[in-house]
């Protein structure tokens, strides 16, 4: 199976085979050992010093213990989203009870900074904004530097940042870009089965903690850091995809973040440029799209969900649909972690054999890729 | 290793190899066909025909979902708490506002009846009951078919179960004992790795969330309920782990649950009477002793700390300490799930030879077990 979605994503033999290791104690000597070393290897790849944190849930409990440990109840916050998992970090800032400026961008653009620096302007007493790195939903890749120079640099709010899907794929320099907490999943870029989730907490975010009131137990910050001291979790953990994580991130560090950056530039390049060879666009702008994830618009008249169960039965490759919205109106493919040219033109062929039969005329004069 | 802490234990090695399946589409169609089945069979190991829906967290992430999903904040509760998992439930209720009635036993005994009845009694606007089965710290299993003759019976209010290390070892009969909530984790008797928690809920409990104020999000079971609909979890689920509960129900059904609650029954009898041999106690009495794990009274002057790192370091056998004002005063060997009498065997005989040097002489008449 040809697993395109994005995220998960498929996991080297190597890594998947630590997950069979047997059980060991979580809170005995040698779990202690791989939390530190794990801990300082996840540090390298978020490019922080601050604390960082594994949780045992999926993203989206992380992005809660992003807003949970810093806000407090009637707290204003900026969500500046520009897609479905921008709406969820914002939609769960107001479930906690901040009062949530929503700033939507159209589904395909990015974040635009002149609009984020009026609705800082506007109202000074916002605390904190949320924003999503890269949006798996819409395939595109905020320009998080630059936002974060208006975060920061200019207003000096705290910075939540869901890089879920960006976070090991594309350069997210949490430290010099003053990213107060950054999230991600094991499932994305990480090369690792689902399970696990990873939360960087600067010393702004921990005074922040000190003057949260939203209630929170499972994923208060204070209780792992607790636990940290004496080299355990506070909870049981994952320790599956803990043992496979060990494994991934020696692989990661060994092959060296600026090449995983450019392998994804490569691999993100080539799958759209394919895309576009067969007469199909990318949802979002070359300049924005994402490396880790392509968003492609559905021409007219085709049944998405045809060829996503067509491509599945037929040629044992899964696409992902669109959410919401976009539902319909785009499929994905994902091209994050462990993926090789190979795996693209497989798809790309698959399209090439499946389209026509849909209704749609591949242009001869585009057959080759540019 | 002979791993003997109670939680994460042994995983037997075919369920163990699932754990290493490669990835796949949590949003196909192969998933909706898993989540059905196991949903159908863990409501069949619940004894319910409630809602069960599995979430990517620990058993602490259960019991706030059990809380945030059925009350508003300043509701009344009783947290009937022999011990620290007891007090981690009530602790919950009360970060998230409710106003809590910490009715605390001594540790090493179970809920006595009628202190819960004059609870109930004194304060007529008690909305829920918290409770743990069996708790994990004292080794006492309380007796949740009178608990819930009195909190459904006689008052009939919510009952929360904190099934945790009872569920698929000692029979909870969720729908007879009228139990909204019951939450139970994976890496217990389900023979699987830590990273997933089951809980069901019961129409009253659903009644109960449509009038709930708790903020909550990740732990929404509406968005479980929802998504449970079109054969999905709302968020991306720790896979490996399910792949493992595939094979694990059916190996547990494939038993019986009287088969296995008998050798549960009897490998808990077997540990007791073999610990007494060795001239040591038992923490609780017989009849409320855990059938899932053994808290063993340390003798007084024995360092517990050395006796665990010892046995870990030179019989390669890992037993718990106690925790909070258990510590050093206890030690336990956990049982559940996939343990034979060999395993506890070799414990004891880790213990014979390890006692006397670390100062506790083992009488002689006592040497085999009774």
């Amino acid at each position: 199976m040809n697993l395109r979605t994005p995220g998960p994503i498929p996991v080297p033999d190597e890594i998947l085979n630590a997950m069979s290791k047997p059980m060991s104690n979580h809170r005995g000597p040698e779990f202690k050992k791989t939390l530190y070393k794990v801990t300082d290897q996840l540090q390298q790849v978020f490019s922080t010093n601050s604390d960082i944190f594994i949780l045992t849930s999926s993203g989206t409990g992380a992005m809660e213990a992003a807003i949970v440990n810093t806000l407090s109840s009637g707290d204003k916050v900026v969500c500046a989203t520009i897609g479905n998992f921008g709406d969820r970090f914002g939609q769960i800032a107001k479930n906690f009870g901040a009062q949530v400026n929503m700033l939507r961008f159209d589904e395909g653009k990015a974040v635009e900074i002149d609009s984020l620096r009026k609705s800082l302007v506007a109202d000074s007493n916002i605390k904190a904004v949320l924003v999503t790195h890269n949006e798996t939903n819409t395939g595109v890749t905020n320009d998080l530097e630059s936002i974060s120079k208006v975060v920061k640099g200019e207003f000096d709010k705290l910075l939540l940042v869901d890089g879920i899907s960006s976070l090991c794929s594309v350069p997210l320099k949490t430290d010099d870009w003053g990213c107060d907490v950054v999230i991600s999943a094991s499932q994305k870029g990480w090369m690792l089965p689902p399970g696990l989730a990873f939360i960087s907490f600067s010393e702004r975010a921990w005074k922040a903690h000190s003057e949260s009131n939203m209630p929170k137990f499972y994923f208060d910050l204070a209780q792992y850091r607790k636990y940290f001291e004496i080299g355990q979790p506070p909870y049981t953990p994952g320790l599956s995809v803990i043992y496979a994580l060990d494994l991934a991130l020696d692989a990661i560090l060994n092959e060296g973040m600026e090449k995983i950056f450019n392998r994804h530039a490569q691999i993100g390049k080539f799958t759209r440029s394919s895309i576009r060879s067969l007469g199909l666009s990318v949802f979002p702008q070359e300049d924005i799209a994402s490396n880790t994830v392509t968003a492609v618009k559905s021409p007219e008249n085709l049944d998405v969900t045809k060829l996503i169960a067509r491509l599945r039965d037929v040629d044992n490759i899964i696409l992902a649909g669109g959410y919401g919205e976009l539902k319909d109106k785009i499929f994905r493919i994902g091209h994050m972690g462990y993926t090789q040219k190979s795996d693209i033109q497989e798809v790309i062929e698959a399209l090439r054999g499946t389209l026509p039969k849909l209704g749609f005329s591949i242009p001869t004069e585009k057959i080759q890729p540019a």
